[in-house]
C-alpha cells in the first residue's frame, strides 16, 4: 500500500510494516511488552487496540502462548496481519477484525491468561482532527471505546487470576483505577514514565489481576531522555534491543 | 527527660527535641513538609500525628500562616511543645494534646487552608511489639486511628478548595485513593520515593483537594541512596538543608 513501509521491531529478526500516515508504533507499545506478564510456554493472550500488531509482534518473543491481536480499523489490521505473515509468525499470532466490544462473546469469557491494551488516550476528539486523519483520530480517542469499554471487556475476557495490562497517560489515573476496581481487576503493578530527569510523568503502566487480593508494587520509575537529549542507556536497551 | 536530645531540623536554625527510645522525626516528615501545598502569607495549617512537631515545625519556614499540631501521646506531644519553645515559634505554632477523631469538632469543620499528616503506616499490631514501646506502637501502627478516619477527618478539618497532603506506603495507595474519593479529596499530586536506583517505591507523597476537579500530576520521582550506599545528592539538599 502506499506510504508503508517495513521497519525493525526491537529484536533484529522481527519486522513490521508501518506508515507514518497511518499508525506507526511508538515507545508506548515497547514499555508495554516488556511490562506485561506472560506465560512462557503455554497459554493464550490477548492484545486489544492492537493497531499495526506491534504489541502482540513483540509479545511473541517473550511467550510460546497463542497470541490474538484484536483491531476494529481495516487498514491496520491489514498491515498487523501481513506483519504476522512476513515474520512467518501465522501458527503463533492471529489477527482479528473487530470491535473489542464484542470480543468476550466472540472468544467466550474467563478464556486469556494474560491481556494487553495500549487504547486510545483522549476522551474526545474535535471534528476538524477526525476529518484531517480518520486512522490516527479512531487510534487516539476514545470514538469506538472509552476507557470503561476496554478496562471491562478486559476483565470479561481474563480468567480468575488473569493479568490485564495497559499503558496509559497519568492524568487517567484516577478514572484507570476506579474502573478496575469496578471490574474485579485489582492492580498490583505500577510503573511510571518520566520524559526527562525532574519532569512529571508523562505515560503509566498498570498490570492488574481478575480477582487478586490488594498488593500494588510501584516498580523502578523509567527516564526517556538524557541531559544530552538523546535516549538514555535504559531506554536504547529498550527501544533498540540492545540486551 | 531521660534519652532526650536536641537535634538540628534541616535548617541551622530550627531545633527538635526527640528521643530514640519514643520517637525521632525521620525523612519521611521532611519530605512531606518540602511536598505540601502551603498558605505563604495568611491562614491556617494543621498537622494531623505530629508526633514531636517536625512536619509542623518545618512549616513555618515555609509559611507565616497559623500552624496547629495535633497528638494523642501526651509524651511526644510534650515535646513537641517544648520545641516550639526553643525555637521561640509560640507566636505562630500551638501543639494540642488531642485525638484526632474529635479535631472537627474541637477546631470546625472547613476551618484549615491545608492539612499534613504523618499517620501510621501499617494496619495492626501484634501485642508483643505493642508491650515493647508503647509510643512506637501507636506511632506506627492504626490503634487510636484508622486510614479512614485519618482521610475523613482530614476532609472534615480543610476548607472547599484546601489541600490535604499525606506521606504513606505505595501498598495502601489503592485504599488512600478509595478512601479520598469517598471523602471529597481529588487527588492532585503523586510523587514516589525509590530507596536506590533499581528498586520498587517505598514511599508516597500524596495531596488531594477539597472537592478539586480531577486533574492529577505524577512529579519527578525521589531516590534517597546512591550507587554508593550515600544519600543522593538530591536528599542531601532536603535532609541537610544544603539549598
Amino acid at each position: 500500500m502506499p506510504d508503508e513501509r517495513i521497519d525493525f521491531l526491537v529484536h533484529p529478526d522481527l519486522k513490521i510494516i508501518q506508515s507514518p500516515s497511518v499508525f506507526s508504533f511508538s515507545l508506548d507499545a515497547v514499555l508495554l511488552a516488556r511490562f506485561a506478564w506472560v506465560p512462557i510456554q503455554r497459554g493464550k493472550i490477548i492484545d486489544l487496540c492492537t493497531g499495526n500488531g506491534a504489541v502482540a509482534l513483540l509479545l511473541s518473543k517473550r511467550s510460546k502462548a497463542d497470541i490474538t491481536g484484536v483491531e476494529i480499523q481495516e487498514r491496520l489490521y491489514s498491515m498487523a496481519r501481513r506483519s504476522v505473515e512476513l515474520n512467518g509468525l501465522g501458527e503463533q499470532l492471529h489477527m482479528d477484525l473487530a470491535d473489542l466490544k464484542e470480543a468476550p462473546s466472540k472468544y467466550g469469557h474467563g478464556t486469556f491468561d494474560a491481556l494487553t491494551c495500549n487504547p486510545p488516550y483522549f476522551p474526545s476528539v474535535h471534528e476538524k482532527d477526525f476529518n484531517q486523519n480518520e486512522h490516527l483520530a479512531i487510534a487516539r480517542h476514545e470514538i469506538y471505546c472509552s476507557l470503561e469499554d476496554v478496562i471491562r471487556v478486559s476483565s470479561q475476557l481474563v480468567k480468575q487470576g488473569g493479568k490485564v495490562a495497559m499503558v496509559h497517560r497519568p492524568n487517567r489515573l484516577m478514572e484507570i483505577l476506579a474502573f478496575m476496581r469496578k471490574y474485579k481487576l485489582e492492580p498490583k503493578k505500577l510503573q511510571l514514565i518520566y520524559p526527562k530527569a525532574g519532569s512529571e510523568a508523562n505515560m503509566l503502566l498498570i498490570e492488574g489481576m481478575k480477582n487478586g487480593k490488594p498488593d500494588l508494587h510501584i516498580l523502578p520509575p523509567i527516564t526517556v531522555y538524557g541531559e544530552d537529549g538523546h535516549y538514555t542507556d535504559e531506554l536504547k536497551r529498550m527501544f533498540y534491543g540492545e540486551e
